[in-house]
């Protein structure tokens, strides 16, 4: 398990347990149970890596004994994900946890595939954003590629965009912008945000990987593409919803982002039940 | 600012940026703008004294020109909510985590507030769960505040909880109820879910603060509340939503809870720009 | 093990050694030895559950040979609590550590038991308060419990009080108390402070759970449990000792607190032999 | 303000509000009110720096008003230590936590002054030992320092010392014990317990800085002096009384060490007024 | 100041001084003194913001007198870069610390320069590679861009590279490293590590941003760059050194490479002087 | 594994991984692979402590097949370290890591040798010091340990020294040095920094341990011997180098110190090879 995660994880229980489960302080609950996870709903399952991780680092004697699907896998509502056997205060310390991770993130990665199907033959990389939950991020962004999804960038250190307020700060010098590309590793891309066609041209005179056209219709998004003419990376943003998605599809587009992947995602219902 | 959420506030930026924001490197970074923040649609803003206490931490020459609302008020789309000074780049680098809380928790308290509306003149106490984003409990569970809940317990620790599961691993044996009170604090209570009259008949044998009706219809909710009669504090829950919850509001029960006003909460649409 | 308590123990760990224990480098110390840990005077013990976690979390080697007590056990001088094996290096950094939790654990847990055998058969609590030895608080509460008594509230968090400064702060509007009602969850207790007959008449206009009568008299412990007339859980607090609990032992009291079986614990003789 | 103690307040103020205060979520406790810190007893007067530390870290607007003491002072029951003015809120938040740093600290070194005023003249340096609470190591050995004493090794990372347990891992081959001083930093000593005679001459054929004479009387220590002959630093411990302290009082030794300073110190009375 | 960087400066400051500082504890160390920094030998400066940043955090009082250089200037031996006045005591806490940053990013600055030189109207970036001091590697990799240099990747989050053991690991099939590509954000580039021209040939067949031409001659590089006819962009490592990095300067070369602007880097002299 | 190491490990590993390595999420990576560590040039090899905690920390299937060297052997080019299986991507996580620890402390290691090979016979004890790269001190210092030299104080928290700055601020009062030893652990000792013969006269006015002979030629080091004459430790430092470090080598000179050892080590050739 790595280092992030081990934190995440005991972050996340230390904010439900703080000095301990005050409801298990009985011999009662030290004696190993059996139980199971329910998916009561049809979704796109995700979060499984976690739920085994938690309750391993949680309870030593936590012991899989069915297993049936793997994250991403497409569950019918009624399908049992998992039976298992631990001690049963350490379980129900868990209980609410991996639910609420189980819970967010299938509903995410169900969310993402409707968009993610509609982009299908395509070629075009259906992308999320940054308007995540606070502190969640990497599981909602995980969630996102497990629903078949692609991330944009992780933060604000491991690529550069420029967008609207960064132009009103730098003013109307665009070739600062290749200043900035002096301070990033040359590894990670520059992403200008265009807001006009006078933008897209810009974008062509200075040395920018990807540029993302915000708020365009199709029409315009067409007509962007014929004047990169592949120079660029594009990616479509702004106002894309399950019903606009498809007039977006267009040849020449790299990517489609919109946070609704994230944000919409309904919580899929499921339980876990102590024999 | 207490310890509890300054640590949350920087776990949050670390999240964002890591080890810096690549995109902000240069000196034009450097100057002090000022910028504000816009609602775009109808809600109950929550989450202010946070954004304040973020921009403050980060950039000691934020200065608010103007703050228009407190927490817990209706802002109506196209209100500005703030406007504000502070250097440009640590504005950015706050931004979007601002906005993802103010977003997020707006949606909240205006998602609460209209359950809480329901309730209105009954006395009835409108409650959260435990059902929440992990690392985020905290600022959901005060947006339903905001939005004219209460709070249910905020974790494991705080109050004890005898469910379902609980039932199953102590078996039949209801006297063990007592038991854990012996290890919570006086000032901490007791509470019994309850899945049938049986068991809300067992609840008055054993020493519990409250009992919760779990999936009781209206009908035996009333039933329940003649044989529990002003012996416990009745909390109901399972299944409430916006069309039903006023069917409960009966007269003997204390709350109504649901996750929902939490899971199904939208993101209130709000921007930040610099001038 | 909890992610609280294992917090501490490595900070308690890291007060001891910061980078290591500069006395133990040689390779002998990296072999297997046997001990034991020696009680030497006669007390209730406590804290053996943490030894044991500590040891544990140092040395994967360690194995328990012979375990005779349980935490809240009268063990009598000169009695051997523990048989171990181990590394001898990692038990050595461990000694003065685990010997001053029992020590001082063992203390309070002796202590608290004297208080509580004055209260037998009446029904009566024992309660702890929140002068503890700032960062063991947890450990020296734990104690109370396995001495017999309960726990006051664990902290500001999971109850709210409302003593002298409080009233100093708010004026003279009792009503106010009830708008504090309004912030906490609804599983947690209010407790108002009463230093007065007058104050006991207006914590019963007011919502409050359990009034606390500070530096009364039994007499006057008296009159409050005839004017409260079970309508507020009571307790008792201010200047109990040894000596006049008896007297404040009355029917209608359902607590009685006081810091001393905390602070006024001894030190209890134990010690950790390498065979 | 050092890292190490910012850490400290941080943990001990979040050990007591985790999330927060619940009882002062009201606007009135975001005033400005003043008080006074009472000592209610005779003490010599320890931890006020911390208080300040604290009060100043936690509320900006706290201001000092009057300070008539400074640590080590002595200060007569009924004295007023300091008045101030801070928001209430805030300053109730601090409160259980510095009453308890000072009474603490202020038992400590009350006590530590007896112990110290036996040798008075003496020119021998009273000590601590390891024997503390866990996690508030720190303070209760500055408390010592306060009171007149003298520190110990403040852990096993300071200094080396090779007692019973150790010469039991090590066999009879003293000749280790130098291999020891090849791992420490020459600017750490070297002290090596001793429990007999025998004890003692071994010490003089290797180097270490410091012989403990452990459980000697004071005619064994006498002896002791005389084969030492000035070739090694002198401690006296085990069973030091303040009632037989001055029995071991010789010249030619150096230190005389007893945990009671610690142990056995009794919790000073000091309150809290807001005006 | 982020995040990141004053957990760094907190990690550094308490790594020396753990509890604090025992040399500095009289009254005499609180007054403020004037001092200065003195640069002993010509060097490009690298480090400055975080000796104001790390003198600022610890003392408050701390003022900038007269500062004559920014970082990535060079100074010439002797010259004073900053004179500053501040509570003497906390000066000397920071002291070595200071000097260790500045005296070693300074020396890997002045040594990054002279590659950078050598490569001076080429066009071709001088990169920095993994090889860094653990723990160290922020402010090693800022050195770098402070002497002229650009960054590699800041680790494994940020870019993904398919070097000799991953080859080794994935067997033949080359198509697999498409499968990364999946996972990881669209803003960020894949290198693939090539050590024969067959492996250049490969690089062509699948999607990689960068090709990494690892230990080939220069004649061997200009093979590979017409191979590739910019369809890769291209970094060359492997055995680069002052002497020879002039004839891999070659035309088609996008990076090169080597560790030894940080492992071969001397301390330069400096030294902080009090009045 | 201590707290102070495993923290350090982790803090390593976060500093390189972050989130994640994103190269490594095939499930190809999931297997277990063999490989082997290469020392590519002659050494003081240094380190392997930590690679073998690195490894098994990150890697629970981590097996050593075969290791050749212990930690301050001396191992030729070409020669192989250790031979071991491991999950493949777990092993590549943590290659750049041990290899950065083992470069850099065997170079380390093994220049300290060449220094106190000067010394062999002397009695002198060879001494580094504070001048170590932020965050990565431990490793530095224990390297020259393995090297053959000893270490002098870890921090300004384990002994006090009175160098030039110390002065500057305490006056001319010598007396005040006396009053140091007041607040210091009487296991720790004092050295007192000269510049002159005068200073050397005063360090015997006082009570201080060590005195450091601050950039004396020999033949003033030879003077400052003898009026010592035995009654102070002597340290030699300033301008210490191979070349001139026997003409140090005085009878009555305790140690010599230089930062050398430390700041001008070279990076050893040592590679890790999956089979």
């Amino acid at each position: 398990m790595n280092i992030f995660l081990r934190k995440k994880y005991e972050e996340f229980l230390f904010e439900d347990q703080f000095f301990g489960d005050i409801s298990t302080l009985l011999d009662d609950f030290n004696e190993i149970f059996t139980g199971y996870i329910l998916v009561k709903e049809d979704c796109v399952i995700a979060g499984i890596s976690h739920v085994m991780d938690i309750f391993k680092m949680v309870d030593r004697n936590f012991k899989v004994l069915e297993l049936n699907f793997r994250d991403g896998d497409f569950v019918s509502g009624g399908k049992i994900l998992l039976k298992f056997e631990g001690i049963g205060g350490l379980i129900l310390k868990c209980e609410r946890l991996i639910l609420n991770i189980l819970q967010r993130m299938s509903g995410i990665a169900t969310n993402t595939k409707k968009y993610v199907e509609k982009l299908e033959g395509t070629g075009i990389k259906l992308l999320d954003t940054r308007k995540t939950t606070p502190g969640f991020r990497y599981f909602e962004k995980e969630a996102v590629r497990i629903g078949g999804g692609y991330n944009h960038r992780m933060g604000l250190y491991d690529a550069a965009m420029i967008k609207d307020n960064h132009f009103r700060i730098l003013g109307k010098d665009i070739k600062k912008i290749e200043k900035i590309r002096r301070n990033i590793p040359v590894t990670s891309k520059i992403e200008m945000e265009c807001h006009s066609m006078e933008d897209v041209y810009k974008s062509l005179e200075i040395d920018v990987d990807i540029i993302m056209l915000d708020n365009f219709s199709p029409e315009e998004v067409l007509k962007a593409i014929k004047i990169v003419n592949g120079r660029r990376e594009i990616e479509v943003s702004g106002g894309i919803t399950l019903g606009n998605i498809e007039k977006y599809s267009l040849e020449g587009v790299n990517y489609i982002s919109t946070s609704k992947v994230i944000s919409e995602a309904k919580w899929i219902d499921i339980s876990l039940e102590i024999d």
